[in-house]
């Protein structure tokens, strides 16, 4: 029975593209929506490796959750992390960023909290490889980026200078070939005449992507002709290749023969898999949903959980039809749902239809003035590509003044090869010593 | 005798406004000079309040020094921090930022380390205050700041969101003021209407300053004006202030007549002094030369050390009249160091003329519209004093790009309160367990 006076609580966890379209799809519903987050603001993911290459700013493409939800007056945010969920009781488990723990009661919930990187079970990776799924990981990989050039003008010796100057990318996806694209633009345009010692031109970049093709979801011929522009880009594309170790210096990579061979590199960037969050889990275990092996949950055709139908999960962190973790299958599965629990808070009781996602297409920008699109039957690459990728970037990016602001970022990056963003942060060795390094916002080099 | 050869060899410690015009004063000399930095930009200084603030990104406040000095082919930029100085031998000690040694020989030194900030012996202080001195601090002000509101909005108890809701500026300069101002714009406009629970508008800011007045070095006239300026937009002013103590809820103060008042409040902001970085003391040691109770070399009337004519202290970090620690004296001094040197190398005999400080004004922006403008015997408060402010920091931002950029931004947040940078980074919950402590990029909430 649904109380007049108390309107249905939503909770939403994740403020990523799934729960920003469940809650705009409730905004005129009389419920009282609650999106959880760990962060304050909304993550333009797709655009993320600009902001690690230097192109756009960390405000360019995250805009706060609140900010966004402004106007819808039913809809409030709440910066904490859902730790845990007790489907009995409908509570979901938080914990504020103090450390403090406290609960939410829902009578609907919506998950999507997304998926963060994996290292297949080699977390002692990590700390050699970033992964690309957080603001915290871009402003990471472009202090590594910017100051592995500037190591390598003061290195000591030759085989330092060339270790800075090679760039290990591993994952073929859209990530790691635009990462690959974006590294040898800097290498070749954008760094050009502003060191003495070393040609920053000369910097190697090498793919390792354990399949056979480089953006394989997007087809075998425009997966080739990625493979040729990254070749054309002086890209070093190395498939059929597994990742065995890393270190601080290097990796070593077995190729389909099983030979391993070392490869000398300072700077390694992770971006080949990813696992569901620990939430994931926990929701798991307390409604009986089963996980497939990166730990996404298994849901009905109509997004519910089976036995659940309170419960609903949305984007990555989904598994059902084995749809792919793209932005456009977050906001059709999230406003899905949103649009469900409105249906049922309007007491329309014919049975939904089922979840059905219609491929818009997808795209990976690869270099300046080319890209790669494939909308439906129509496959574009180079420049054509890179016009439809334009065209879709700026249709979704939220908000006009973070359009505006990007076509001028981008206006001046495509034109002149420079980029306005690349100040990076460092350990603060200039704090007085009172300063406990836990205050210290930036990491150490390397 | 100089070698025909090899070119003399200037090298310059700080990539600051000394640093930075020192070395284009140097452009068409026949010397190599080499700019060293613990940070791979220069820092336009008087702005780093408005990044804090959410105004403005760090590319906009922080320009690669080798881009700013790309065309001066005679001028290398080197990412290391200068950790001793060896007079006799004519060598600068480096460490690289891998924490490795190198050493740089010299024969004409350039010192220009600027002043980091002080806590007058109570380093301890750090940890809850920070400073407002780099880039770093800024983005943690961010984060502090806007972390603050969220914090309220989820308290428990009403002291908790009072605590939360309530900043406190330690110091009554530009700095200290700029920040007051923009707390209170940031809760009375920015956040309008983005949160359910709290109302960002009640936060209070107090600003505490050990002197009987706010931006004391502009004259009293305009101080007052300063001073009214602030109450009307809500800060609480507490004058002959002095901080006894800081904690992670609050604060100590002692009132002139001695009686000591707590104030609770979570966001404790430093701005109230400088001292030299540790290089000053090596400088100083190594030649014997004075430094000021801050740490401040000092020097001959041509900016030498006395007894040291091939090495000059430009900058904050230059005692001499007791000249203040501007913008405008580490430009002039900056430039006349690096003139002194390129007339040296043309071999001019005639005595230098002693470094004057030509005095362009100062100005101060309190919020939206309001400024405070000394220029001269012209005083300008209000309007007048905020159209002479913007037309100042144009005129000085360097590079047209950014100028452009912040003109921009400056628009929109003038016109409509809202501010485009407001992304923060938090600690990375999300990384896998393998990521160390030192690789996150971010500080865990306080």
């Amino acid at each position: 029975m649904q109380d007049h006076i108390t309107p249905r609580r939503v909770v939403i966890l994740g403020g990523g593209f799934a729960g920003l379209f469940a809650a705009r799809a409730l905004r005129r519903s009389p419920v009282a929506v609650t999106v959880v987050d760990r962060r304050a603001h909304h993550l333009f993911q797709p655009l993320l490796y600009q902001c690690a290459s230097g192109i756009l700013s960390e405000g360019q493409i995250a805009q706060p959750l609140r900010t966004v939800l402004r106007r819808h007056h039913s809809v409030s945010c709440l910066l904490a992390e859902a730790t845990d969920v007790d489907a009995g009781a409908r509570l979901v488990h938080l914990r504020r960023p103090d450390g403090s723990a406290t609960e939410l009661p829902y009578d609907d919930l919506i998950v999507g909290v997304g998926m963060r990187q994996s290292y297949f079970g080699h977390d002692e990776f990590a700390a050699h490889a970033p992964g690309m799924k957080t603001l915290t990981d871009a402003l990471d990989i472009r202090r590594r980026i910017y100051q592995a050039f500037e190591m390598a003008e003061t290195a000591t010796t030759a085989l330092e200078r060339q270790q800075w100057l090679t760039f290990a990318l591993v994952g073929g996806g859209p990530t790691g070939v635009e990462l690959a694209g974006q590294i040898r633009e800097i290498a070749g345009h954008t760094l050009d005449r502003e060191f003495r010692t070393i040609d920053s031109a000369q910097a190697r970049v090498l793919l390792f992507e354990g399949s056979d093709d480089v953006l394989g979801a997007f087809g075998r011929p425009l997966a080739h002709r990625a493979a040729r522009t990254l070749r054309s880009l002086g890209v070093e594309l190395h498939l059929d290749a597994t990742v065995t170790d890393i270190d601080a210096l290097g990796l070593s990579v077995r190729d389909k023969d099983g030979t391993t061979t070392r490869f000398e590199a300072r700077t390694v960037l992770w971006t080949a898999g990813v696992e569901a969050p620990p939430i994931a889990a926990a929701v798991a275990r307390a409604t009986g949903a089963a996980q497939d092996r990166a730990g996404r949950i298994a849901v009905e055709p109509d997004l519910t959980i089976p036995g659940h139908p309170e419960i609903r999960v949305t984007g990555d962190v989904m598994s059902l039809n084995r749809l792919p973790g793209l932005a456009e299958v977050a906001i059709q599965s999230g406003a899905y749902a949103g649009r469900a629990v409105r249906h049922s808070v309007e007491g329309r009781t014919k049975q939904p239809k089922p979840f059905t996602y219609l491929d818009l297409g997808s795209a990976a920008y690869i270099s300046r003035g080319r890209a790669v699109v494939k909308v439906g039957p129509l496959h574009l690459s180079g420049v054509f590509g890179w016009l439809a990728w334009l065209f879709i970037h700026l249709a979704f990016l939220t908000g006009f003044r973070s359009r505006l602001g990007a076509v001028l970022s981008w206006s001046v990056a495509f034109a002149t090869s420079s980029r306005r963003e690349r100040a990076f942060t460092m350990s603060d060795a200039d704090a007085p010593a009172g300063r406990a390094p836990g205050q210290k916002a930036s990491s150490p080099p390397h």
